[in-house]
């Protein structure tokens, strides 16, 4: 099993990366990142003339093959390993990103005619036109059983609202696609030739369940009319589960990139989620948590229970075999540095730049010098909404205690804090609904440059807090799939759970907490729990706040 | 009536003020700032080794002298007027800020014995360390029908607290002192060799009444066995009302000051209610908001009623013939100066500097671009507790409604706002208490400085809102006391009426309501209020976050 590599390919906001990595011990052998060229369009289509609505979010999808063949030439000459020494190849990608195709998979932006219609590019997962027919589609689900596996409200940002919401205003590009595909799915569709979805994002984004299949015709119909068999027509093609292969690489792209015809790809996975089998996680009772600019927390169980407010819950949705809950907090790093941008005074840049620290350290460090409770702050972290457990973006954050004697560093610690204490009310959310969790590990590059941020989790949540000091645990995760498809006579694991005790990083930190911190944590938490109920349910003070934003 | 000059002396936290003023006109010919040589007291005591407690704030009397000693000489060389044409003094002072003296008006730390005696000095209005004796005594007073009069609470700022606190923590001055002595009554007396007390200090200050007098004596001797004649004895003396001669200036003081012997002086008031008189109120109905750091509201009446949650009133409080009432906001230009200070990052810094603005303006200018509403934002301006409506120091700032979108100039606007709508509270309260408010008067620094501040009261308020311009209110308020105590045969007036026509300043500014701001400030204003009750009436969340800062 020497000798022997797979590509771990992660699909972000902003870029793609690329890792290779040793079958054998999962050690990263090298990295190449590409910015995709167009990045993020919210102004104008590429074009440069047509101009797009509010709350729109596209990309190009040329973009995501340009970082397969910038990055993996590049990586097998740089690192002299031959082509037929890469025997996988693992995608995660963001979720849930769509793009329109025709039935051979190109994308209807390319297609003449359709380069200026905004509806044929790909939305991005933050694209946020839907919530018209999000709103439409919960009202008319309220009391249907499959959404309360969604914990009772689906988003905006997922597959049907964004299909309706181009039936509804280009129903000229809806009705000349011949696929809505997943970006994910689609990038695994160009490199096999093989129309395969993944359970991951079908079953978190798409509302496919394992037993029940997708949602019935009835539904779908009273939504739009053009819906109707949707899962039969423009959303078709088998589900298949994680660790599973999607296909072989085709002769044209082996050619392309450098590669060996027929080498294993992976079924997709969305990019957080890979984070799981990257961080070593094969059980249930881990909860894993995704930190950067927002947070999601990722968690295996043997059985399927209804838990209000999270995300959803997924058979095979990251693991086969296993169902996966998804919970999220929706600002931590966005937080921290919009708090930095735009709260932190001059005094306190230019001691830091004295000091020789970011603002960021310098602020960590005053920070770390205060007890738990000495800032008499205590703060919602609800500044781009709340996902779990209140799902509703229109809630916003609140500071309470500030004295003119407050000073920034105090509230830097109480927005940690607040995030931390967002995290206490899912990992309790959870356990009330019988869902146990022993475990929490952290990974993203939050928790490996923050110590004082992971100290203040553990004594908020009273457990070890273990930091996976990858900071490319998605990656690795999908380069785990990737092995796992390539199949142990290739070289790869016969199964997930052998691929993640072989190649997942096992480089951690564990927090302990702090026995002293517990009493005034608890009387802070019982606070943020009283404020949370206050706004998100006894007043409807924040989204009378918003509405007059607008 | 002419060619005659009355001094106003404005005694602040800082420094003392003299202004000479045209007794014909109310002109300012010229005026003298003197800072206190020796500032505040907090730490130490000025012989540099005894230490203080917490919560202290001490002055040293001789440095009011020196104001006197240092400005008056110099004012009347610098604008060549005659000491014959000088006819009377009137002092405002701030309080309650007292000292104990012997028999003959010496401050107990001028003698031998007792310079090392924290308790033998002056204790400034904002000395905070009788907390403990003020929660005394509101428990024992709770069912007393005089404090209906001091909405319902008495403050660890003022008279008897600070009295209590001598007798339990250094008896042995509080034996030495012959008298307590409001600062104000002090420099009258030390000008006169005549001991009154000003009726303002007195009753917003000290529980005297016109009618009623002082607390009886069995309530006294509950809360101290050495308070139970403490009015017949250590704060023995006429109390007079404002408007009144208080004496005549001794031969001696005439000498030092270069002034006339004989010259009228007049019965003290209160530094923020001399701006009554200086901004030309003489009449039921005017709201006067004096804007500093705090604001103090004041307003004379033809009744007295008692209104819940504020500061006071008191018969021939400022003028003679009404009950004068008082209300507060804790403050206001000191939390417009906190956010500039602890929450505006550098690069508004920065874009203030490249125009030329200070960073006050340059939001200013910011805020004056956003519509009511359009932030989002709503915020409790009690960053330094609430005064009116609440008495409770231990409440604080709360902010509803950030996102990561939100920008510094939003922040700005929604404390000024959250000021405008803790004044529309107190004028609410004011009339639904029978207390008819027909026009709004603003004076001090802010309201001349700036305009969208005021715009914005007079939006939220519904109301006109007139600024005068005269930034010196109280000190020529002072200077008009003095006037009418010179009398009308000496070249004064013979009542404050007529010397408020005369002298007061006239020069204003009157800000209209916009009527298309009215729904969306209603709305506001609605949450400001939810939010008040919840914070401050529905949960003692603030409480218990101000004892954790502890």
């Amino acid at each position: 099993m020497s000798n022997v590599y797979v590509l771990g390919i992660d699909y972000g906001t902003e870029s793609g990366r690329v890792l290779i990595v040793d079958v054998a011990t999962g050690q990263m052998i090298a990295e190449q990142v590409t910015k995709y060229p167009h990045g993020v369009l919210t102004e104008k289509l590429p074009d440069g003339r047509t101009e797009l609505g509010r709350e729109t979010a596209l990309q190009v999808p040329q973009d995501y093959l340009d970082v397969l063949t910038q990055s993996i030439p590049r990586l097998l000459q740089q690192t002299n390993i031959a082509r037929e020494q890469v025997i996988g190849i693992g995608i995660d990608f963001t979720s849930c990103t769509i793009l329109p195709t025709t039935n051979d998979f190109t994308p209807l932006c390319e297609i003449e005619g359709y380069q200026h219609r905004p509806h044929a590019f790909v939305k991005l997962w933050k694209h946020h036109a839907a919530e018209a027919q999000a709103q439409k589609l919960n009202d008319l689900a309220k009391d249907e059983q499959w959404i309360q596996r969604y914990g009772g409200t689906i988003s905006a940002e997922w597959m049907i609202p964004k299909v309706m919401e181009i039936a509804e205003v280009d129903p000229e590009v809806f009705d000349e696609t011949n696929l809505f595909l997943e970006a994910g799915d689609w990038v695994t569709a160009k490199l096999t030739g093989n129309l395969v979805r993944n359970s991951c994002s079908a079953g978190y984004k798409g509302m496919w369940h394992k037993a029940d299949g997708y949602v019935d015709t009835a539904f779908l119909k009273k939504l739009h009319p053009k819906l109707e068999r949707i899962y039969d027509t423009k959303l078709r093609g088998d589900v298949r589960s994680l660790g599973d292969k999607a296909g072989s690489l085709t002769k044209e792209m082996a050619e392309i990139l450098g590669l060996q015809e027929g080498t294993a790809v992976a079924v997709g996975i969305i990019d957080a989620h890979a984070a799981l089998p990257g961080t070593g996680v094969s059980e249930p009772g881990t909860l894993v948590m995704v930190m950067g600019t927002s947070t999601c927390h990722l968690l295996l169980s043997d059985k399927e229970e209804h838990v209000p407010g999270i995300s959803g819950v997924v058979e095979d949705g990251i693991l086969p075999g296993y169902f996966a809950y998804e919970a999220g907090q929706a600002a931590v790093g966005d937080l921290f540095a919009w708090f930095v941008d735009q709260q932190v005074p001059s005094y306190i840049k230019q001691q830091a730049s004295d000091k020789g620290l970011s603002i960021h350290e310098y602020l960590t460090e005053l920070a770390g010098e205060l007890s738990p409770g000495e800032s008499g702050l205590v703060a919602l972290d609800w500044h781009n909404g709340s996902r779990t457990p209140w799902v509703d973006m229109s809630l916003s954050g609140v500071v309470v205690g500030q004295k003119l004697s407050t000073r920034p560093a105090e509230l830097y610690r109480a927005y940690l804090e607040a995030t931390a204490f967002g995290t206490r009310v899912i990992v309790e959310l959870f356990e009330a609904h019988g869902i146990q969790i022993e475990q929490l590990v952290a990974t993203g590059g939050i928790p490996k440059k923050n110590p004082l941020l992971m100290q203040i989790y553990a004594d908020i949540l009273q457990r070890d807090v273990t930091v996976n000091l990858n900071s490319q645990a998605p990656a690795l995760g999908a380069a785990i799939l990737g092995a796992v498809a390539a199949g142990k006579e290739r070289g790869g694991y016969d199964c997930v759970a052998s691929a993640i005790a072989g190649m997942s990083s096992n480089e951690t930190i564990t927090y302990t907490p702090n026995a002293k911190a517990e009493a005034v944590y608890d009387t802070l938490f019982a606070s943020y729990q009283k404020l949370s109920r206050f706004f998100a349910k006894e007043t409807s003070m924040m989204n009378e706040l918003t509405a007059l934003k607008i």
